[in-house]
Order: structure tokens, then C-alpha cells, then sequence
């Protein structure tokens, strides 16, 4: 697939198909994310991909338990209901939909920072997240190139204590993000709904804008 | 350009001709990096392109005395000559070169995250960057797919101050890279020194590694 073709038609994709992913296509995704730069290129993460049908069922419940808690789950639908934007509207519809169903993804990958010690870049820190957020979006990149639909979610902030003790992480290793990963079931791939760059880019000073020739 | 030959043979470029950079090419890069996600779809940032010659020889200024301050460029230079990994060699003397050059790349742009006031994800946090660095990433990635050179630099850290006082930044945004831009000179495109995929991808458990079939 053309480059730009794959960037533009990236979309999160929260409802999934039960096949399960090709092996290659695993590999063929990892293989794009580690091509990214790090900082001095000390490749400092590990891929945690889970497919394994109990694990995966006992992120779900941890995801459902602690988010569901107090009807969360039901006042993000009603707040969706009450939107009037469609795009977000449908969003947030699918983001509840997707927190009761986490499981229904057939693999989960769940990037680890691994080996960042130095003292102005710690683990927890934006400056760390340079050295593998980057790796993250090359990998959903090429999921999309070969028509496999991805999100990106933050929720294993959450579910921290369960991903340590179910995964054996070790205590240096700080997972980043989680991202499920299946054929889209009933949604496309396609444009996205964004502010235009012109609204967001700035010309050698803050507030300075230009218009596209 | 086919999607993955691009993200292959992305490589960190250190050295510019003084050729401008044509503002369409400019355009299609940040067209691409709006395109990744962001958390809710908050789309968080700014993009502060600089091609002013002025404000850039000011930044290469400050990041030289800063840098250069104890000798800290010539002792970096000293301890790329004594190593033996010809790859890492050639990476620390050319930073050690980029530091005393930062001017020369005709654009530097300057990624701000704005609007992050979530209590769980200050701006400064590693979950802040998950919602812009996968667009850092999509924006050297469309540079690299039409030619163009960039290098991830994580140097703003370093000179925070001076960019706050001659770019304007309002309190709440905060630079997350410098991304110069530029045609190579002398430096090619093309693969790059990394771990497999298959040392650095664990199956369903910390350790569990797995051969590629």
C-alpha cells in the first residue's frame, strides 16, 4: 500500500472479528515498530503480545470491574447520548462498547519501556515516552497496511498490579500502552475527523498562522 | 512510496544541505502527523515550524553553550573515536556534529502539547506522550516518504526557557521534541542497526520468546 494512503485511512478500530491474526502479520508489525528511532537508539522496550484466551479474559474482567465501578460505564453511554457531535457521539459509544468487550480482540500487545535509568529521563516521564511511542504508532501503521485494525489505549495505566503479576513483568519494565489488535468487524477503515494543519501549525512564532497556498 | 519500503529505511539525518524545504512538502508532512491518534481524539498540539534564520541561529546558540559547556562536545567526540561499534561510532560523532550545527537544517519544527490538564495525565507524564509522539513519528515518516530528512531530538529539554522567550509559549504548552528538517547531504536513507523483533517480542509472559517461523 501506498505510504500516504495507509497514514490517511488509520482509524481506531474497537470492534474486532474473532479470526485470529496470522503469525507473519505479527512479526511483519513488530519488524516495522522497532525500525523507529529511540533516544541514542537504545531500543529500550519489549512486545508483550498476548494471545492466550484466559489472560486476555482476566484483563477484561480487571478492565470491566475497575471500570464499571459505580456505573461508569453506563454515564458514558448516557453522556454519548446527549452529544451533538456524531463523530464523538460514535466514539464514545464505541469506547464503552470496547471497555465491556476488551476480550473480544483476538491478540492484545502490550508495549514495555525496559532500561530507562538515566535521571532526566526517567520511565515515567514524557521524555521517555519519545523512545517508544513512535515504535507504538509504526506498529498500528502497519497492522492498517495489512488491513488489521488497532486502537490505541491508555486503560493499562489502571490495571497496572494485574498486568505485573499475570505477565511476570519485572520491576525496570513499564508498560505503555495496551493495543488490541483483529479485523475490524463492521468498521472501515477510512478518513478521519481532525482539526486541519492550518489550524494547528504556528510560523516561527506562537499564534502566527498561514494559509495553504 | 510503498509503506513499508518508507518506514525501513527511515534513518536518523543529521547533516542538511542548505536547500530550502518546499512549504507544500512542509504541508503534506504535518497533514500526515494530524492523522495519528491522540487520547479521546483531544488532538493536543501545536505545531511550531521555524524557518526563520535568526530564531534558529539563536537556538543553535544556546544549545551549543550548553552543550559545549566543560568541553562536554569534544569529550563526546573523544569517546565515539575509542569504540568499537562502527555503527554507534558514526551515531555519537555525528550528534557530536549536529550539536555544533543545529542552524544548518533549514526547518526546525517544534511539537507543543497543549490542553493537557487531566489530573492522570499532566503534560510532563509518560501518558501525555502517547498522544503526540505516534504523530511525531507520522511526521517523519511523510518527510522521510518524500525525501526528506529528520532526526528526533530531545534537546528542547535542555533550552526550555530560551524557546519560551523567543517563540511566546503560553504557560500550558509544553515542546516535547526538535525536529530538524532537511535534505540529506551525504547521508543516505536506508536500513538501520537494530535488535530483531524476535529478541525483543515476548509471547504471552515476560521471557517467553519464540523463533519466527
Amino acid at each position: 500500500m501506498d505510504f500516504f494512503d495507509v497514514v490517511h485511512t488509520q482509524r481506531s478500530i474497537r470492534r474486532f472479528k474473532p479470526d485470529p491474526v496470522p503469525e507473519e502479520a505479527l512479526w511483519k508489525m513488530l519488524d516495522a515498530a522497532i525500525r523507529a528511532p529511540s533516544g541514542s537508539n537504545l531500543q529500550p522496550w519489549i512486545w508483550l503480545v498476548v494471545r492466550d484466551q484466559t489472560k486476555r479474559e482476566v484483563l477484561a474482567q480487571t478492565v470491566r470491574a475497575r471500570f464499571d465501578s459505580g456505573g461508569r460505564l453506563e454515564q458514558m453511554r448516557q453522556r454519548a447520548q446527549k452529544m451533538e457531535d456524531a463523530s464523538q457521539r460514535r466514539m464514545l459509544l464505541r469506547a464503552a462498547d470496547f471497555f465491556a468487550n476488551v476480550a473480544q480482540a483476538p491478540v492484545l500487545i502490550i508495549p514495555c519501556l525496559v532500561g530507562v535509568t538515566s535521571p532526566t529521563a526517567d520511565a515515567r516521564s514524557l521524555l521517555a515516552g519519545s523512545s517508544i511511542y513512535g515504535a507504538v504508532q509504526n506498529l498500528m501503521l502497519a497492522a492498517r497496511a495489512q488491513g488489521l485494525g488497532t486502537v490505541l489505549t491508555t486503560f493499562q495505566a489502571s490495571i497496572e498490579d494485574v498486568l505485573r503479576k499475570e505477565f511476570h513483568l519485572p520491576e525496570g519494565a513499564v508498560p505503555v500502552c495496551i493495543v488490541p489488535v483483529g479485523y475490524p468487524d463492521g468498521q472501515r477503515f477510512g478518513p478521519t475527523t481532525r482539526k486541519p494543519p492550518e489550524a494547528v501549525t504556528h510560523w516561527d512564532d506562537w499564534g502566527a498562522l498561514k494559509a495553504r497556498a
